[in-house]
């Protein structure tokens, strides 16, 4: 796992696909050699769609380089602990 | 990517999660060394949980081995072509 405020880092929400698409596109513009793709519960349907779009249609010179899952413990609201799994996908400029 | 009809394949589709979990460690209790947890679309989620649900709470003697993300091609019931995300988790036995 990647530091938590690592600028190269999209954390795919509930936003269009598209929104998160452009961030990495954005990141790899500027310079990144390495961009994070990363989502949690039902978010990550949606940052694998990410992957594969920049990949396959927008960005062809990169490559998933990595795919890691992991659980996460949060807390609600109330205090209770709920266990949510979370997917890390990491994007680099091909070679 | 495994072959198609591979015996230890649990394929994630619409039923509740536990299904999927309780075949997984059925292939694992008859014999498998491994066990590939598979879904496409909105199911990529499901099977994530289905995969740490295992290695954190069923069977803590399993550890994911590898993350694949790739594209499926598929064709709607009218002919269409439209490209689907796919995930396959491998569990395998700890050594």
């Amino acid at each position: 796992m990647v530091e938590p405020h690592q600028t190269n880092v999209v954390l795919v929400g509930k936003k269009d696909i598209m929104n998160y698409v452009l961030a990495a596109i954005r990141l790899f513009n500027d310079g990144a050699e390495e961009v994070i793709i990363r989502a949690r519960g039902m978010n990550i349907c949606k940052a694998v769609d990410v992957a594969e779009n920049i990949k396959n249609l927008f960005m062809k010179n990169t490559e998933v380089a990595g795919v890691e899952i992991y659980s996460e413990e949060l807390e609600d609201p109330k205090g209770k602990k709920k266990r949510v799994s979370a997917i890390e996908i990491k994007l680099v400029k091909k070679q």
